[in-house]
């Protein structure tokens, strides 16, 4: 049976373009919210469920990672990687100095500030909910507009391109995972993602948690804190790790570390990503 | 001679709010984004400049923190905790149910999700530079719109309260730092914060680095990462210390830490925020 792969569409984000480098052959169902997607996921509706985390120049996308922490049970089952060249569109005959308003999705905003800043200092910057949507707002805008999103959508929405490569930085990936109802079987490369935080607020645990996995000879690839939304100054910690979660020495270490604090979540294990190809199996 | 304390205008922004605070008797200067707080602290125009750092709810504000790791030699001096309340703005006359956009501080926005997704799943959520800028875009929207923003700038800009406390979690507080050319000396209660990477990628590293303060019985308060923006998968760490940089342990420990890093840069050192109290001196 054909895989169902839900993303955050409309068609033409980035999130579909990495869904189709996936599995060519999948089923594309486009949802309008990453918590949707992981709905579909969870409900049957969709087998997998593709999530932008991470970018090279902004960070983690933080509200996937909330999602994960507080508000999913699924799991990661791979990671992919996309290179990122986002493109200036507008509708044909607007012309670039007469643009007001330039709409797009918070982090690709956030990815081409410079840019903005540099050739747009007086243009109102609107977030989208995507880069596709971002297109249909320039379109239906009744100033004149520009939208940051990638050539697939330029192709889609028969856009004009106004500028190529508009990011701040040529060193421009995102991680995307994709989510499912189980995490993958070993693969002899792996990696598994936790998060975990402490009753109380106790720095040493952090240095001890950490030793667990260095005196074993386990690397961290990724270390990163988000907030607990009890007080300020509270954290979860989002660890990954080299290896899988059954391999006998990580599963050691994640049982020493579950027995030190209180919130503790395998969010799973999947093939690590290689670079220059995309990860696939 | 009154100090001239910089802050992300115009007025009626959660920054001027703790500006007041932190000194009712300053001149306070508008600046039109952070880079530009900063840049007036850099020049002398300003002595202080006021830039959120970090919510309790939504974490770091990340573009603030990437300010202080690549673009800016200032240093922070104090540290200032805001309880957010957030309400929900119109012109007099607008009604709930015609609101077709809402306009924020994406941060905002982001705090009133939930919120906003409930009460106007079908609203266009449009991103403002500031609480502030976003009341004014309200107010001169074509279409019925709405704004997030604070008591003070319901009354400054004489608009319509329709819904309070629109945050998602009562447990809202901003941590802002109070920007200077000097930081602060030592009054025995401090904070100090440092960021610093790695030339190879060596997970090994950042055990060792916080075994530095762990072994000196020097608490972490906070652990946070950032892309380096080379490459993903490669961060700098950023790291606040219970401590100040001229305590002779904490000294010892950051000379340790200086000589296994590649990146090394401090923040500074400030007295630490008591809760229920926002710090001064």
């Amino acid at each position: 049976m054909t895989k169902r792969l839900a993303f955050l569409g409309p068609a033409g984000t980035n999130t579909e373009q990495i869904a189709i480098v996936h599995d060519p052959d999948a089923t594309l169902l486009p949802f309008p919210s990453v918590p949707a997607v992981a709905a579909a996921v969870d409900s049957g509706m969709a087998d997998e469920g593709v999530v932008a985390i991470e970018n090279s120049l902004e960070g983690s996308v933080t509200s996937n990672l909330d999602l994960l922490i507080h508000e999913s049970n699924l799991f990661i089952r791979h990671e992919l990687v996309l290179p990122i060249q986002h493109l200036l569109l507008s509708k044909p005959g607007t012309k670039s100095e007469e643009v007001r308003v330039v709409y797009s999705h918070p982090q690709a905003l956030g990815q081409c500030r410079s840019y903005l800043a540099k050739c747009f200092p007086d243009a109102q910057l609107a977030a989208s909910l995507s880069t596709s949507a971002a297109v249909e707002e320039m379109q239906s805008s009744d100033v004149p507009a520009a939208a940051i999103a990638n050539q697939r959508s330029a192709e889609l929405y028969g856009a004009h391109i106004l500028a190529r490569h508009v990011q701040d930085d040529p060193n421009n990936e995102t991680r995307f995972v994709v989510l499912a109802r189980e995490d993958h079987p070993p693969t002899g490369k792996d990696k598994t993602s936790i998060c975990f935080n402490f009753e109380h607020d106790a720095a040493g645990i952090l240095y001890s948690v950490m030793g667990a996995f260095a005196k074993r000879g386990i690397n961290l690839t990724k270390i990163e804190s988000r907030p607990t939304r009890e007080s300020l100054g509270r954290y979860i910690f989002l660890v990954d790790l080299e290896g899988h979660r059954e391999d006998p020495v990580l599963k050691e270490a994640l049982d020493e570390v579950k027995a030190q604090v209180s919130l503790f979540k395998v969010f799973g294990s999947y093939p690590m990503h290689v670079s220059s190809a995309v990860s696939k199996s």
